[in-house]
């Protein structure tokens, strides 16, 4: 799972400087890093990451030869690209019925759960400082006997919920959120396709390369602050997003 | 392009009949055929399909076999798919808004147009007879010199809109509705995942079998008919789906 390394995998063929690439590409494409926004130096990449300071600096020649960022003598490296489409706006309170009741009907699985120190991408997302404690939990959803989705949600440790395996199977994650105390406000979520890798082929039954359908949504409660950050990966073949426009008016 | 296909593809190495469970399958999982509705016969499917009868029924035995229809005798064939999550629900108005700029922000390239007669699912999206003559538009959008996304438009002829190359190269579909007095009022979209055939891999520059992201949207006018139906593919390495969730209050 590409988006599950926190750090780089060195046991991968993919070379250190084009893993470090790619995770900084999904970060600036799928938004999370915005348009005009400042990049670590080739010093902080080489530290978060644990790579040498060339490596880094190749990982940023490639950001910077595909016009990702702009390096400029004494300002720094900026992002430069900015996404052609702007967001699409929609109800959290229909949203949210939407996905508990995806949860209370389809049958879930829990793979692993345990306290993790937070990582980039994730600790970005949920703005809280790398190593702060996290639940991380990885769950299986089934429909019909099948399986339709593989789930990591972290949740930080300092919220306070009771996060037990009990609970979450037969409970939806957000349901305990919200029993907890928390009231969601908003969520941003970046729709994307990848392909299945090892890990994915195996557990929602699928071959190696097969399409995957991927969602990344970070959800926030009234005070806009991230109480979870989930990476959601579907088989397009059981399951597809369904987004329906409305005139605010009509609804 | 599967989808491209109205009917099935004979020179294709996939048989027949399960180039037909392909294309039911998908209307089926993507909503168009809703959970309760009844399935065409065996006789009506060869005749739509240009088929034996013996395909059709291998077709309608595969998806049998996968639980996304049960026959009865004489009840008939209907769906029992059920799609597990209800769609989301977003404002008309702002996701025109993103359209619209993401066509004035990005290079278009017409590829091919002409008037057709509509086959199902294109003729069933558009709720028109079967044969009606639409036209039929497929672009690609650039960005920074790189393309981005491959659209096949649909366009009732009925509708009246003067369709040209020279328009098109200068204004959204969208725009070029609205200025021809068309109110547009909603839109559903399903979102999935797939993989670069030999086509989308030449026009967007990936690999075959690289990840796409696919989006199909139907809009409609104020009166709920449709207007336009599209089916857009992008490479995710530079587009992704962005979709904020708001509490209905505080927009």
């Amino acid at each position: 799972m590409d988006d599950d390394v926190s750090a780089v995998d060195r046991l991968q063929a993919v070379p250190l400087y084009h893993q470090i690439f790619l995770q900084l590409r999904e970060e600036i494409t799928s938004g999370a890093r915005a348009f005009g926004s400042r990049m670590p130096t080739e010093q902080e990449l080489a530290e978060s990451f644990s790579v040498s300071r060339i490596t880094a600096r190749r990982a940023m020649d490639e950001l910077a030869q595909t016009h990702l960022v702009e390096r400029k003598r004494r300002v720094g490296t900026h992002v430069i690209f900015q996404p052609p489409a702007k967001p699409i706006e929609g109800s959290i309170e229909q949203a949210l019925d939407s996905l508990i009741s995806f949860g209370r009907s389809t049958q879930v699985k829990i793979l692993e759960m345990d306290k993790v120190p937070a990582r980039p991408p994730v600790s970005e997302a949920l703005q809280i400082p790398n190593g702060t404690p996290v639940f991380r939990v990885v769950r299986v959803r089934w429909l019909d006997g099948l399986p339709l989705s593989y789930i990591i949600s972290y949740i930080p440790v300092a919220l306070g919920i009771e996060m037990t395996r009990a609970a979450l199977k037969t409970t939806p994650m957000l349901s305990l959120l919200e029993q907890a105390g928390i009231k969601i406000g908003a969520a941003t979520q970046t729709i994307s396709a990848s392909l299945a890798d090892a890990t994915l082929a195996n557990v929602l039954a699928v071959d190696i390369g097969s399409p995957i359908l991927r969602v990344n949504r970070t959800v926030m409660d009234i005070d806009k602050r991230p109480v979870q950050h989930i990476l959601a990966r579907f088989r397009p073949d059981r399951y597809q997003i369904r987004l329906d426009l409305h005139s605010a008016n009509s609804r």
